[in-house]
């Protein structure tokens, strides 16, 4: 074994053996020890890792174990996989945790995977477009207009220049009918759940009671924070005309229903009218609840943009919305359209001063939208986005004609949708080539009962201009091929 | 009865009589059907209300009772009261609620009380001295210079940037050890509380456990977090050295203290030396954790800054801070500097990304911070809030010798000592005054055994620079003369 490769089984610990011959996944042992072993820094950053085919011998594993390993901490951004270069442990990480003050240190770990080459993971936008110059002149106009009481303690919610700018826009872009005094004001998506789920904690928080209705796949962390809130999730099963609506009565009893009628989250499409209209029907008859996640219902570049569900019962619908996708994740702004019988309670949730979304991105997010500059922006990024869609659509035709893209009319993701039985080792390829992304399995809600689908959920919108297309390149590289489900990108031996 | 008045039994509704002859209180029944009457839009916004010996008349009430209830509402902005005026329905409350879709629509009652004319609570820095132009210049250098993984989805740590920035600058001010890892960002004290503690809406929430002892006298706000996480508080006694820490040992066992060491809340003195060394001494040998809350740190003017407990013991100490009062509550940026063990808890509460404070606030707050412009602010406010003090302290002197004054070392509020028995009616005199601000009962931990002490705290620094005098001279008013303990200012029989 040449010198620049670290006699591993030493190093990340004595008691390896015995723990891979205890109870428990060998994988899941080979894992851990790695990770800790990077974390108190026996294997320092850049350290070459032996090829898997030699720790499996040193360690007397099966080399997929040791591949699969190696694959796992790649995709957790502990290892890099460089074609030529080998497994190294990642230059991200700083070390830590040596000498005697070891206990009492924080640990060290990244608190993110280290950045991969190429980022497709869906969910942000290009943090290169951010529009800063467009921003800080409406926080300048927005500085100099603001009366004094702004700087005092505010309005649970929110600023009333937003709300009032944003009852306008949504209604114009989204076909909400609201009034600025059913909008509340407050970090984002994930705290609105919190506001009207409540927490972990019980006391104080939480308007709304489970069990409600979800769509079979969605975001695993939306479903978290409902399930903190002691609020089961019953899934619905999701077809090419959206959720199927019909299970809101023909399934276990609800009391209401989160979805994401403009672009089915992550699958791609969205809710046919016949069922937003069902949906509502079962709302009036039942006296339930549809939640409106419209994450991002401004990109749709194929026709008109879908308007919201809430425009067909303001009072039926909460709907949902914020500046993650349209701006940066960075800018903690979101809010809630709300039906007028929640207003009070989701107000007495928030507290009684706003505590939450910072004032001065309120006001300068309000005179973006009045000025015209945030359609401006959104118009801009639409046709980006739009760009980079066509150029992964127009590869894939060319080069891996054999997977299907779906869920392209609108967002900043696209689903590739893979051959059964194949999903996992794609995405297990992936982070061999280097390319963040997730398959569709990491989306499905743990009790759904439709078939499993397999695909790629590939967002567009991440990377920066110039390296987008390298992005794509990684891409195609770990797609399977057109003869077979085995190949995984690994290099190893089937 | 004049035209003029309104016929108020028959205004607030039919069953008023009915109500008040039921079991509960005829004050609490008495408020409850004004405020909703005023809600309701049955009173109209200026209407004047009959003197309250009128409406007794007209009810079968005590006069005290009604005039309580009058009080009572003035106090929380409902109404107001005018020498020579009479008593209004204040103008600031939109009505509503009409018409059939009465029970759909939210409540139009005012989030919080309309203004009073004179604004003497504590807790708020002079809104119309925010440092506008120094944020603006910060906010341009802090977007030029960003990289751009700013807009990108956020460390839950906070920005790097903002933590480098805290570190020097509360070694500096407050004698805080500590570096940026060991520092986490967050929206404020009352989030930072929740990510200790759990609650409502911190994700996860809560790495401590209780019971916690907190101060005798402290904000009710705060203990209602703890108690929201289903954490037990226990009241430390109080006296002119602080929190009497010996009843960490000696009462019933608490496994941490909650304690505003720098400035005692709301009473004024700074812990004395003995009981810091004692308290840090307590948490090294029981484990136990100090929660040290530096509300008003930076605001002493009588000599050098206290220096923070914390420096004691960066193990045992979690120093808390925020924007709110060295800038604006609108800044809704706070930050916890944690022991190292705490630290992977706190972020696991906080969530895998930044979800709550705004990088843009973060970024300019931290040039703000490194360019020294944030030390020329406090200081600024430093001088204004001196003056203010000792014109509040002189005018005292001069025209209520009788009236001690505490607390003014520091801060942004006084105590003004009151004779046993004197609070309640001199808040009720303040109210009638169109002054809004609270007794020390109001902070009182309700399982408290010390001695109560009648006080009432004024809030100096919340008016505008030109409205302070006409502020000092309503609060003198209300003062209980030298001579008797009766006079309540609302010029009612005795």
């Amino acid at each position: 074994m040449p010198e620049s490769w670290v006699n591993l089984a030493e190093r990340i610990g004595s008691d390896l053996h015995v723990e891979l011959s205890g109870p428990g996944s060998r994988r899941a042992v080979l894992i851990r020890a790695l990770r800790d072993a990077v974390r108190a820094g026996r294997l320092a950053p850049g350290t070459r890792l032996p090829p898997y085919r030699s720790l499996a011998a040193d360690l007397g594993l099966a080399r997929n174990t040791v591949a699969d390993a190696y694959a796992e901490l790649v995709a957790e951004g502990w290892l890099t996989a460089r074609q030529g270069s080998g497994t190294r442990v990642a230059t991200g990480i700083s070390s830590g945790g040596r000498a005697a003050d070891a206990g009492r240190r924080p640990k060290p770990a990244p608190a993110r995977p280290a950045a991969p080459a190429h980022d497709l993971r869906q969910g942000t936008p290009d943090a290169t477009s951010f529009p800063r110059t467009a921003w800080l002149a409406a926080a300048r106009r927005a500085l100099a207009a603001a009366p004094a009481e702004a700087f005092g303690p505010g309005d649970p919610r929110g600023r009333v220049e937003l709300r009032r700018a944003l009852a306008d826009y949504l209604a114009r872009v989204r076909g909400v009918r609201t009034d600025p005094e059913r909008i509340v004001v407050c970090s984002g998506f994930a705290h609105a759940l919190r506001l009207l789920f409540g927490g972990t904690h019980g006391a104080g928080g939480g308007v709304l009671r489970g069990p409600f209705a979800v769509e079979s796949y969605g975001l695993g962390f939306h479903r978290g924070i409902l399930a903190g809130a002691g609020v089961r999730t019953v899934p619905l099963a999701l077809d090419e005309q959206g959720a199927q609506v019909a299970g809101l009565t023909g399934g276990p009893r609800v009391r209401g229903a989160l979805l994401t009628p403009a672009h089915q989250f992550p699958t791609g499409g969205p809710l046919h009218p016949t069922r937003r209209t069902a949906a509502v029907e079962w709302a009036r008859t039942t006296g339930g609840l549809l939640l409106e996640d419209d994450y991002d219902g401004e990109f749709r570049y194929d026709r008109e943009p879908v308007g919201a569900v809430q425009g067909l019962d303001p009072e039926r619908v909460v709907y949902l919305g914020s500046v993650s996708k349209s701006l940066s994740p960075a800018v903690r702004i979101g809010w809630m359209v709300l039906p007028g019988h929640l207003v009070d309670g989701v107000l007495a949730a928030k507290g009684e001063r706003e505590a939450w979304a910072g004032v001065l991105d309120q006001l300068t997010l309000a005179d973006l939208i009045a000025s015209g500059q945030y359609d401006r922006h959104v118009r801009r990024m639409r046709q980006r986005y739009r760009r980079r869609r066509d150029r992964l659509v127009d590869a894939l035709a060319e080069r891996a004609p054999h997977i299907t893209v779906t869920g392209i009319a609108a967002g900043l993701h696209a689903v590739l949708r893979l051959p059964p039985g194949t999903e996992a080792s794609a995405v297990k390829a992936a982070a061999w080539q280097g390319v963040a992304l997730e398959g569709l399995a990491g989306f499905r809600h743990p009790g759904a009962t439709m078939p499993a689908e397999d695909g790629l959920v590939v967002g567009y919108s991440t990377p920066s201009e110039h390296a987008y297309g390298a992005a794509v390149e990684a891409l195609l590289r770990c797609l399977p091929p057109a003869d077979g489900p085995d190949h995984d990108g690994t290099g190893r031996e089937k």
